[in-house]
């Protein structure tokens, strides 16, 4: 199960293994090893088997497959699985109907071959940077099982680090794909906003919501996303043709000394030394906190009144809060939220590429869940959005990668960048995220076999 | 000066005439015949000719000049000409000082050898889609004087159609440039949404916002545009492969014979008898007005609180009662938005193009502003977004084009279509659209001369 997601589609497509095999290994390894982690809220064991029966069918009467067949997936339980009712990380929906079908980018990967096996822990309506969920328990990094995996796609992020799924699917509302992907070293996409189909997706935020892939290496994420965007990836630009900067001013603030080296080295390798600032970052973060509390209120508010003691007490709180904003604060960060979209168009008329760490370190700690920011220690859950909030309000394609361990791997924790492009450029990212991995820049190996040697 | 931009710039550039010849007669035609319409409130003559003069010093030393050398255009009163107020067409304004710079887009213009002669009339705040404004008067419609030129940039359209300026700008909030293209039989522009910079624009709703070119043929919109945008315009599709549809439901109710017949003949031409309906347009047109009337009254609200005898009273009291809305439906006005945005992200997976009218008829009488909607006769100036609001919401490209006359010209008035592609592909819709110009389908010829044979 170590095995990437290509080549296991490789091996079940040309019959050295059958797809059986690779669904009872995955349950098993879910079953035995993630009581470590916490990634897991719900097995999918019979259906996964049922697939995993057609799919072997299918190959031994020699019809065609799809380019991820066999491969298991898990979901952030927000997504819509037929059959079982969407929590959405919280307990509040628990008498809802089970979904009448998967959600839309769930039916495009079960097209390509893939096979769902698991829906997977989050920060309680998606609302948090944790995975710390007073109903289903905190996820644990397995980096380090003494630390955050990050959130709101905490399980999402950490059953691939785990090597125990090798894709899984998140949501990235204000950051949500792209923290816990840099907490767990793992590969994550906010893909361009509006471009993936959000049917069957329990929402949080309509402006920010935004889902897309994890995976453990640049090819197995591209894989994912293209099965789920449903076109053809395009012309691959040239790596060397295209102009990066990284971003300055608050995007270097606070930063662990191995992000600032990893970065240094990437750009070293593209040969560029230029370095953009973007205004009004501060204001920026202050509008996706505005736009995210107030549309997460008003969603919830009908049922806040009546179930508002079966919510997450720190959920509760801010979705409250949210409800009560007045009009004008939330028009004046839509305002500001255009206003800084435009810039950001504008800035990629002179480059191709931005880079910016997607976190100021590594995972906190769960026994003292802080980040240092500006000299203080001030709660993860709230700030570990730092540098992936203010981007959120442009909308823009935004691929976490890890950075490469370096020289000594031992006992170093994951750190992440987000690499950022322009709508619709989903192919430069991945171009130049296959670039940088095969240079050795980017990458952290997802653990060696699932469950063996954690901490 | 019936001359195309891009023969004019020629002309200019290969000695056939000079830029001051140009810029002289361009005044002149502004001064005597603009009586008639009504599209000009100041003329920028010094500024004019002293450009025009430091042009001709260029080509007269061999030194490069731009793609647009010498070619006059005009602005919509919105955007910032350095030297003079802006007044966004209300006389609220008119204590502001004078604008330090132009706006962005007009440098960018200048930059490509282009020369701004005037601003141009609008409705007041951009805020209505007729050009009847209480302090600089309605624009009349070149086609028929005693008819609208549409709104809110309606000087710009009808500057453009009467054959005295090859390019305008104007902007595009609910159907600003599209309404008047369609109705003054002219070209117009709404770009993709952020993709043009609004600096130097008086804003009205921010969440929509966007500018965009005028011009008497699909091939002087391109040179405007490309000259804004500062890009290459990338590749050409091949006509014959777009996947192209026409709207239906909403799209297709109440219109005019002539709208119907020749949306027939581009589908015919075309091979494509696919139509395609979108859900929820009603509720999308209501998103469009309340996140208009709360953005604009958010905006105005200081200013309404000392100024208000002195705005336009359609404006005014649409702006106030935008203001006094609570936060509940602007969220869920924009949970729409984004829900719309995103159905029709899915409906370009299928499809390159989509095809609408612009408006249900020709342009509606002075004496008689009222358009027919469902067999009841309703406001012109609130109701003439009819087929441009909704799709306002998902922030696409939409090319605004003429419906070519056909066989009996003769005084038949002006139809507009709406061409539409995914975000980022103008070049789509500028190939498509000279496709169809060049098979005579779309074009509306520019008046002979200015100011010969008016109405």
């Amino acid at each position: 199960m170590t095995l990437s997601a290509a080549t296991l589609a490789d091996n079940i497509r040309f019959g050295l293994r059958t797809a059986r095999e690779v669904i009872e290994t995955t349950l098993h390894t879910l079953e035995t090893h993630d009581q470590a982690y916490g990634c897991v809220t719900r097995l999918l064991a019979d259906r996964a088997l049922r697939a995993a029966g057609l799919i072997d069918a299918r190959i031994a009467n020699g019809e065609p497959v799809g380019p991820l067949v066999g491969v298991p997936f898990g979901v952030k339980d927000l997504f819509d699985m037929e059959g079982i009712v969407t929590t959405a990380g919280s307990t509040v929906l628990k008498k809802n109907p089970p979904a009448v079908r998967d959600a839309a980018v769930v039916r495009r990967l079960v097209a390509a071959g893939a096979i769902p096996v698991a829906t997977l822990n989050m920060d309680e309506f998606a609302y948090g940077f944790a995975t710390e969920n007073s109903h289903y328990g905190t996820t644990r990094n397995p980096r380090d099982t003494e630390r955050l995996a990050g959130g709101s796609s905490g399980g999402s992020a950490a059953a691939v680090a785990a090597g125990m799924l090798p894709v899984t699917l998140g949501s990235d509302t204000n950051g949500s794909i792209r923290v816990p992907a840099a907490l767990c070293g793992v590969w994550g996409l906010r893909p361009t906003q509006g471009r993936l189909p959000l049917e069957g997706i329990y929402p949080f935020a309509a402006s920010f919501d935004t889902i897309g892939p994890f995976a453990g290496n640049s090819t197995d994420l591209k894989l994912a996303f293209e099965a789920m965007d449903g076109k053809a990836g395009g012309e691959e630009p040239d790596v060397g043709a295209l102009r990066v900067a990284r971003l300055g001013g608050w995007f270097e603030r606070d930063l662990a000394p191995g992000l600032i080296d990893g970065i240094d080295r990437i750009m070293g390798f593209l040969s560029s030394t230029k370095t953009v600032g973007l205004p009004e970052v501060a204001r920026a973060r202050a509008a996706a906190f505005i736009i995210t509390a107030s549309e997460g209120g008003n969603l919830h508010l009908p049922r806040l009144r009546h179930q508002a003691p079966e919510y997450d007490p720190a959920t509760r709180d801010r979705l409250m809060a949210g409800a009560l904003l007045p009009a004008s604060p939330i028009i004046q960060a839509h305002r500001l939220r255009n206003w800084f979209r435009e810039h950001l168009h504008e800035v990629f008329r002179e480059t191709d590429i931005l880079i910016a760490p997607a976190t100021v370190g590594p995972a906190p700690r769960i026994d003292q869940p802080t980040i240092t920011v500006g000299g203080e220690a001030v709660s993860a859950r709230a700030n570990l959005g730092l540098f992936t909030q203010p981007l959120t309000l442009a909308g823009f394609p935004i691929l976490a990668a890890p950075i490469a361990p370096g020289a000594e791997p031992v006992a170093e924790l994951p750190l992440g960048v987000q690499i950022i492009a322009a709508p619709g450029q989903e192919q430069a990212l991945f171009t130049l995220g296959a670039a940088l991995e095969h240079a050795g820049l980017l990458g952290y190996p997802v653990r060696g076999a699932a469950g063996q040697g954690e901490n």
